[in-house]
């Protein structure tokens, strides 16, 4: 496949007609072919109305073509092989296995998502027939099953060229559920946004789905985005990111005539929380896996382990100590753009000159080379300071941590107390001290989507019991994920038909079951027709 | 029991201590004794707090406790006795054979919550157990299901004081998923409210809950309404009232640092549309049971057909005719409250000053006596007016409806295009018509919560498969339900536990099953232990 530079717009490859931009190679600073044109308001409006043309039809399709479909943008991303992988790593500094991996993730939640519509759980379809006779009154018959929502709009991170962007979790989700999907593709990764576009667009074409089912939107946010997110035509919105775009969009939204969900996983700091008898035990094999999920893709994920909370102490000095052994080896890392680069230099500089935090470890020096290279790093600061200082719980996206010394339990669990909402809280533990310390563990449970016990919070598997979201600011609502077979939920909506003739209702809520899926029939689970 | 006319806050009855006031009876006008003491913010904090700090213990009872505490409030309910309906009839004007049946509708929808929580399907636990030698990478055991959210705010409905109030529907789902509740009253019926409060409160007692698990607050909304939705305990709110009131309540709640969700039903005007088959078969039995779903509590539901719409013709002019013989039938009925009199009154009128709006029926007139008697009506208009003219898409509250005359099924469709957001959306047809006109029945049920064929809005069932809300602006969200068993998930988060020991996992999620529910695991659902 040749990268155009063209924007999608339901079907069509055509020129953005505002000004063009180029991607950027962030191992060396180099601008990498060819020029973006960036997309107008008016093309994005027109993406939203392709979308509004076909959202019924869409949602009307049966389960399994849309199954069809989702499947077949899995085996077209993977047929553009080598190509996709190698501009993903140029536009994004990873390996190439971190590509081959993400890939691997994209393709397989498309495929899990497309097996998972088929049998028909997350339509929730429920019947509870009539009570022609019941005094006194009767009861008419009542049916109700999800329905798509409509056009949903997309917004890629830059931190997963694939697994959350075009074709990533927000768009395999609205397509699951129904929905069209206008995709406003991150600056970042223009070149890999491009080509997963044209798998989708192949897809759309082999499949036989409508147009407008998909678009591709590139160029500012301020401009097209904005425009997308007020377009009356979109029904929700998707988005990963940081807080203050995740705000920005949720605030646009609330502000419509007609307000409409913003899904925003807006990341964290992920706490870590050390029990001094696990520090004990094993210190040093915990600092391992620490510096391992603190660098891992150089810091940049939304569940990045951004905070240690323990008990000071001999124990803490020898995690601290392995820690700044281990970091010290850790080479320096790219990081995807430039700012990402200096918003990680200039969110370490404003904690290190927070009241009484220190810098004790850091990696190899950034190099004087090209490229927009960084240097990890672990601060500390006392749990007083910690507690009188809001800004240390904001996140620094990239390789650096902050450990917070606690004089005692009983200031640890203040601590944990005092954190905002988080997408992860890790607990470094033995099983009794997880039993002993259940105030804490209680504490910690209200306040994320997510409790690792000795495991690290980076690795967010997808599957039917992952919650990748939590209470604010993790994400603009706590009720939903972005990941696995429960995202789908975020873009449906309860319809219910009274008294309606069996042969119009739609399939899912026929007597005679053709879809053959679990439904809720007067109270109890069944499959059987009525 | 007797009527205090004190706050209840977390068990403990107090004076409020800002100004006071009486309960009226609409049918005279007069005050009721005794005088209600008004909350201030100091009082709504105290029952916030007190609902925060057992918040945790209350949302990890086992479901089979809360079911318990659920059926005592019905219990509890049903032994005021007709105290209870004597006062409820006082306070709206409804006949004490309303009264009756909405304290059956009450206890109706604890009762059923109480046994669906114990089946366990609102938990939605799934479970993906540990893969340690997938390659490239183990997965980890990890688990799901959804746990309460926290203290939820509840602002009790003006027209129905039992279902939408105290015990209802709001708070009969927050309790069932877990959560706290502090229940704004309805100034309206605070005499029924503080019975219905003493009522939960001895079940509060009998069934050992947590104290702060419940508090009753009366007073002005604007003082102790918003400071309860802007209390940073409160993690969610309840509402079923205005459009301008939801959208404050809205508004607050999205400008709070911790932003939250606000579930506000804001009625509709449910349109019912009248296709010409089903007219020229049975003009007159459907002008029948249109002017008894018109004129049903005085037109005081949400679900009031506010709107019909039709192809003009002799077939329309026999409905018009014959609703216009059945309306002049029809007494003049008394509304809730003078404020709700005055919205009527002031809303007909400016209905009536539109382009092209003609009356062309009404009931008995309203009487010259006191209380707040109000006369029922029928307005014509014709469709290129009502397509020119937003404001005739407002809702007027009350026994008021406005008929659109379309000149063809092309204008009838581009009216139904032209509607916002509805709770529902009713169909008179024949099969054969509902089979042809797709293109109607398509565009109508992207606009409403629940499609009705051959029956009337009103009447909502409370079941499993009832959807009483709608898009906007009927609902601040489609996505929800505020009647039925769909409606718990308003109030629930799923979280999720990555590598936690088996033993001290939630029992929803244990292998053994101890709860014996139908759970997810590794995709498929069983009530099996693992």
């Amino acid at each position: 496949m040749t990268i155009t530079g063209k924007q999608l717009i339901a079907g069509n490859w055509t020129d953005g007609r505002a000004d063009s931009f180029y991607g950027v190679n962030p191992a060396t600073g180099e601008n990498l072919e060819p020029a973006i044109t960036a997309a107008d308001e008016f093309q994005v409006i027109e993406a939203v109305n392709a979308a509004s043309a076909c959202a019924t039809e869409f949602a009307n399709l049966a389960p399994a073509k849309r199954a069809k479909f989702l499947n077949a943008c899995a085996d077209e991303i993977m047929a553009l092989g080598d190509e996709l992988l190698e501009r993903v790593s140029a536009e994004t500094g990873y390996p190439l296995a971190r590509a081959q991996g993400e890939r691997g993730r994209t393709c397989g939640q498309l495929r899990l998502f497309a097996d998972w519509i088929v049998q028909g759980e997350y339509l929730d379809a429920r019947i509870d027939t009539a009570m022609p006779d019941r005094e006194p009154l009767p009861r008419p018959d009542l049916r109700s099953f999800n329905q798509a929502l409509g056009p949903v709009a997309v917004f890629g991170a830059s931190n997963f060229p694939l697994a959350f962007s075009v074709a990533g979790g927000d768009t395999a989700a609205a397509f699951a559920a129904g929905c069209p999907v206008i995709v406003k593709g991150h600056n970042s990764h223009p070149g890999t946004s491009e080509l997963v576009a044209q798998a989708i667009d192949k897809a759309v074409k082999s499949t036989g789905m409508p147009a407008g089912v998909f678009s591709l939107i590139m160029g500012s946010g301020r401009r097209v985005g904005a425009e997308l997110v007020q377009a009356p035509g979109v029904k929700a919105v998707g988005f990963t990111g940081s807080l203050q775009g995740g705000m920005a969009l949720f605030n646009l939204a609330n502000a419509r005539p007609e307000p409409i969900p913003v899904f925003a996983e807006m990341g964290s700091i992920n706490p870590v929380v050390l029990l001094p008898e696990a520090l004990k035990q094993k210190a040093e094999t915990i600092a391992e896996g620490f510096v391992g999920s603190l660098t891992l893709g150089t810091g940049q994920f939304c569940v990045n382990p951004g905070l240690v909370l323990a008990v000071e102490g001999e124990e803490l000095d020898r995690f601290i100590s392995a820690t700044s052994d281990a970091l010290a080896k850790v080479g320096c890392g790219v990081m995807l753009n430039e700012n990402t680069l200096k918003g990680y230099q200039s969110g370490v500089a404003r904690l290190r000159d927070q009241e009484g935090v220190e810098q004790v470890a850091a990696g190899e020096a950034a190099g004087s080379e090209k490229g927009f290279t960084c240097q990890a790093g672990l601060l500390t600061v006392d749990a007083k300071n910690f507690l009188a200082n809001k800004e240390l719980q904001e996140e620094v996206f990239g390789p650096m941590s902050l450990v917070v010394k606690c004089r005692d339990h009983a200031e640890l669990l203040q601590a944990v107390s005092a954190l905002q909402g988080q997408l992860t809280g890790t607990l470094q533990c033995t099983e009794s001290e997880l039993a002993n310390y259940d105030d804490l563990v209680e504490v910690l449970r209200q306040k994320v989507g997510r409790v690792v016990c000795n495991n690290f919070p980076t690795g967010v598997e997808v599957c039917h019991s992952m919650m990748h979201g939590g209470p604010f600011p993790a994400a603009t609502d706590a009720r939903f994920t972005s990941v696995g077979t429960m995202s789908i939920a975020r873009f449906v909506r309860p319809i219910c038909f009274q008294n309606y003739p069996e042969a119009l209702l739609p399939d899912a809520l026929k007597n005679s079951n053709p879809l053959n899926i679990a439904r809720l029939v007067n109270g109890e689970k069944t499959s059987d027709a009525i």
